[in-house]
């Protein structure tokens, strides 16, 4: 990585076509971390070309160039479906779409996959996916449900009660559990050496349970606070403060690129903000 | 598949260890289809050889040994972390865990993969699991949260009005939403030839979306009937005929091992049997 810490970013003016020459197209909302930044994350770790509709400025970026992307997707093409929504990847001409999909289609090529160099019938990959379906499905897709238990389509504000209920169910009763069976994991064997989740290396759960608990932290930060004074999660804290070292990371994570926690899949309401014990 | 439709299933009392020389061991609750039945279709349409703790009578069989196979996994293995709920997925020496997962790792064993045979550069498991992620996103996941939108872990009759809050917004902006674009998948040039989702010939998700439609056609049957009848979805129905009519899908789906409906995932209550349209 080279020159500023923007400088890969393409932020021309003159035209709709950012991917020229570059190995990665990444096709997010803009204004948010939100499901993108998981994708992002690995693709500075891996030092990665890639393009993000989000941060490309004028004609060819932004939530106008998302929504003509997913318009032109509509009937797929003939190797690859259309996808339902952002996140989108491409490469090469395949156009691939689902989170968790995308990352372990990225782990491998990026470095972030340990063991699954030893070929097709390696089970790195699968071990590692269910690392990150589980952080995903706890940790970034129930804190959604938080603030948007009823309608997704609706505001916040005419599901507030319903909000209130599912956030304190959520903070009492899901988050130890899910930030408890992470603690487990980094306790087991098959984490191996290190802070990191499987076989003694970085792979791409790790980047994403980084995010994830990065993103609760702003959300509800009276129980990420109580939870970490606790003790019960320090291998997850401590996964969390490893990650945000990772040279790579840390300057990207410093960059303007990385945008701020807005009203995307974590959103802090101080009337949500319940503390860990009832 | 010889002899009767059971068979195969280890109905024997006599110890906890029924995978003897049986490939699969799936641990997964007993008493509904639930999320292990993506597992048992591809499996029976696979023709693999398997063991099913939902349906091991007496000792080894039922939900204690589920829940014993949790507290023995609890730190996981030196190959695997331990999973954080079932369905669990044995195989060799590895644990595996979450649903779209373990179908990305048992579709190519299976066959269910076409396309994926040309070596690991092969993008069809990608384009397959995407869609099977959507399929549980939108029609397994969503309408689980349709009877439990704030807690889990609470009664149903104790989130009653907030569920048909919840149902009433998932039949008439979500489901559509999830129907029209198999449909738009079905209708794309990647499905390829005959009735299926991607690449002309049978896959994990194609089997994923026939269990999903199955599921929403038990919980909200006024709505898939509508569904049906108005023809804007009649890939989508025709693909779970085609499912359906499998030689060995339908042996199994008659068959005492296809559990019924309850109260699991799809659950069926009038209050929340809402119309396609307002």
């Amino acid at each position: 990585m080279s020159g500023s810490p923007d400088s890969k970013r393409q932020k021309t003016a003159d035209g709709p076509k950012p991917s020229h020459g570059v190995e990665y197209e990444l096709i997010y909302w803009p204004g948010i971390p939100g499901r993108g930044e998981h994708i992002r994350l690995c693709l500075e770790e891996g030092g990665a070309s890639y393009t993000d509709t989000a941060l490309v400025e004028g004609e060819g970026g932004g939530a106008p160039a998302v929504m003509a992307q997913i318009a032109a997707s509509n009937k797929g093409t003939a190797t690859s479906p259309p996808p339902l929504a952002p996140p989108i990847l491409r490469h090469g001409d395949l156009t691939i779409s689902q989170l968790p999909n995308i990352l372990m289609y990225l782990g491998p090529r990026l470095g972030l996959a340990p063991g699954s160099a030893d070929g097709a019938s390696s089970s790195a990959p699968y071990m590692i996916n269910q690392l990150a379906l589980t952080a995903l499905d706890g940790l970034s897709n129930e804190p959604h449900d938080c603030h948007h238990p009823v309608a997704v389509g609706d505001y916040y504000e005419d599901q507030k009660e319903e909000a209130k209920r599912k956030s304190k169910d959520y903070v009492q009763n899901r988050l130890p559990k899910f930030l408890g069976y992470f603690q487990r994991v980094l306790e087991g064997e098959a984490s191996g050496q290190g802070p990191w989740l499987h076989g003694g290396a970085l792979s791409w759960a790790d980047v994403v349970l980084f995010q994830c608990v990065d993103g609760v932290k702003f959300a509800f930060p009276k129980a990420l606070t109580a939870a970490e004074k606790s003790g019960k999660y320090d291998k997850v804290f401590a996964l969390h403060a490893a990650v945000q070292e990772r040279p790579k990371i840390k300057q990207y994570l410093e960059s303007s690129r990385r945008q701020k926690y807005s009203m995307g899949i974590y959103r802090y309401y101080e009337e949500l903000d319940f503390d860990l014990e009832g």
